[in-house]
């Protein structure tokens, strides 16, 4: 092994891409802040058997290490669970509707080279404790407003709703086996997939066409009422209803303008329990967020409640917005004899907030080369004569 | 195990102690960058066999995985030896001398219950490529202006050479092994076992003297003297030396009062080379910071280069601050009907830099309770009578 080698998904933050994501970041937060919206922060290794058994993320991108009293530690995979394990024990005494957020890393081991990172930083929130269809569409124009703040500005929010699909699925299919084969198409966007796989299903085909007519339900707000059309059921119209209120809420926050509606939405494990939202920005590929209601979890943790939430991905938003920092370095190069002089002419440059390295010439081997990217460079070096 | 238990050394960071953090890496960070300083960030994963073996941390402390692949990964313990790597690859077309930051978590695995933290972050900088006193009391001047930035008064830096008792040891007790058994005593600050320990050796009662002496080796720069009548060898006098002009410099930062001397600071592995320094703040046990001269970490990883650097316990700082800091939030309550004239007072408020959480009185169970931790509130609730 080299010695410069990284574990797989590993990755160095240089200065200029560091400082990029330190403006993005605090531009996130500070909107978050002012929402009243607490941070907070939670340790990077949790119990297994608590959090890594509660998180969203499947069990085989957990990174998983014994301690040495012989329990079965992870690396959060998320920031959730941390949260509903604080919300339920060092905040026990604080009322509902708990607002937190964190700004963390997160871990999920790949398999192979070049895939995903297995380290990135999420920024997000939760909201705890308000089952509103208020509480989700605070959350989501939360998220907004903070991509807005960040500088992004072409995103689009994917809104869609766990029971419907699975309103129509219960009605077109019965059995759950085959309607995870479904969900499976839809969580992978393999749509052609979807269609391939319902054909050959022992379906009549008015029902057949009703499987492929969930895969129109993607578009504007009107789309709900086709959406009525297709599935009677009252979990169906329950699910549309709270649709319908949700975009009505973010009107008043006039933000409609970033969302579309999309019924194809669905989560890759039984972890939200409502409205679901994915975040799509220009250039890249994958969500640079998601979010949605999980209703169940906090119940894990003894201390049931409603709760919605965001992550968003940090690395991607900085991909998307391709901004770049270059820091702009000054430099004072002295020697012992005039180091007093340097001394006082570098604190008055850094007083003035510029950044400004100083540099005792004897620790340079090459002063042309050195000196060549800073973008001014004062010398205090040698003796001066006395003046008569 | 309970739902809401954490690792051994694990902590949660809650709402106010999470802001007094903020500010204090803030203040700490910004005047790094304004030295000239350059952030980056490593991932918490590396290989144990690059990272982990270079490190400064002893074996028993280190978290270990086995990845995927079947190499040994460790949680990074500090982050001298990632920033190596980063300098010897990424970096490696950057000159000497780099200046190199950051403020990052490292891990250290604890034996039991109620002792020192796992997890705890440090914010530090390395100084790659200057062999200079000059680097050497630069690093010390920026700890001092980011202490003092922070808000922190009554701290003190202890400074004092490995050279030192390295060659008074040589030239009394001759053995690396008895060397050893000393420098454990004085790592460790027991200065009765140290003594003890000297009373038993096989030596004469002039010897045993000088292997006291070196106790009394602490206070102010004076004490070089003495330390000089102690040991002749030029490896002392060098170390000396080398303190004598570290602390000419440090009097053109106007830093000295900040300073003592203490000939007794060793490190716990041949890793420093040089002159170190630990720091002392009232109220808290144990030093909040660290640091020293590194010499050869960088020829393991191919680019040899003199280095040195400090790394600040961001925690231990906070608790000698004794800062409180608690959050003045407020907050906006409204129902359905007059969600509009809610949201733009809300957004008001928000621009004038307040934060407010704004609320569904549906989401809440009991009003009265819910808003009494707010500074303020105000109500949006209840139909409103058409003006006539």
């Amino acid at each position: 092994m080299f010695m410069f080698e990284k574990p797989l998904g590993m990755v160095d933050t240089l200065p200029n891409l560091y400082e990029v994501k330190k403006k993005t970041r605090h531009a996130m937060t500070n909107v978050i802040e002012q929402w009243g919206f607490q941070f907070i922060e939670t340790p990077t290794l949790e119990y297994y058997e608590t959090v890594g058994v509660q998180s969203a993320i499947l069990d085989q991108q957990l990174f998983k290490l014994l301690d040495q009293q012989g329990h079965t530690l992870v690396l959060r995979p998320d920031m959730t669970a941390p949260i509903a394990r604080v919300a339920a024990s060092k905040l026990y005494n604080h009322l509902y509707p708990l607002r937190l957020a964190y700004s963390a890393n997160v871990f999920r081991a790949q398999q192979r080279e070049g895939g995903r990172p297995a380290e990135f930083e999420q920024v997000g929130v939760e909201l705890i404790g308000d089952g509103t269809t208020s509480a989700d569409a605070e959350v989501i124009a939360l998220m907004i407003a903070s991509l807005k703040e960040a500088g992004l500005e072409n995103f689009k929010i994917a809104i869609g709703h766990i029971g419907y699909a699975d309103a129509l699925f219960k009605e077109v299919l019965g059995n759950q086996e085959r309607a995870d084969v479904l969900r499976r198409f839809l969580y992978e966007k393999n749509y052609v997939g979807y269609k391939e796989h319902v054909k050959g299903l022992p379906l009549s085909s008015i029902d057949k066409e009703r499987l492929f007519s969930l895969l129109t339900l993607r578009g504007g707000i009107d789309k709900v009422a086709a959406a009525k059309d297709l599935v009677s059921s009252r979990a169906a119209r329950d699910a549309l209803e709270e649709i319908t209120q949700l975009w009505s809420t973010l009107e008043a926050f006039h933000v409609t303008d970033y969302l579309k509606l999309d019924l194809n939405i669905v989560s890759h494990m039984s972890y939200y329990t409502g409205i679901l939202f994915e975040v799509y920005a220009d250039n890249v590929g994958f969500p640079i967020g998601s979010g949605g209601r999980y209703d169940h979890l906090f119940e894990k943790f003894n201390r049931a409640a409603p709760a919605t939430g965001f992550g968003l991905h940090i690395d991607r938003i900085i991909e998307s917005l391709k901004m770049t920092d270059e820091q702009q370095l000054q430099c004072v190069i002295y020697s012992l004899e005039r180091r007093t002089e340097a001394i006082a002419h570098t604190n008055e440059l850094r007083m003035n907030n510029k950044r400004v390295v100083m540099q005792d010439i004897n620790g340079i081997k090459d002063v042309d080369a050195f000196t060549k990217h800073f973008e001014e460079v004062v010398y205090f070096i040698g003796s001066r004569k006395e003046e008569l």
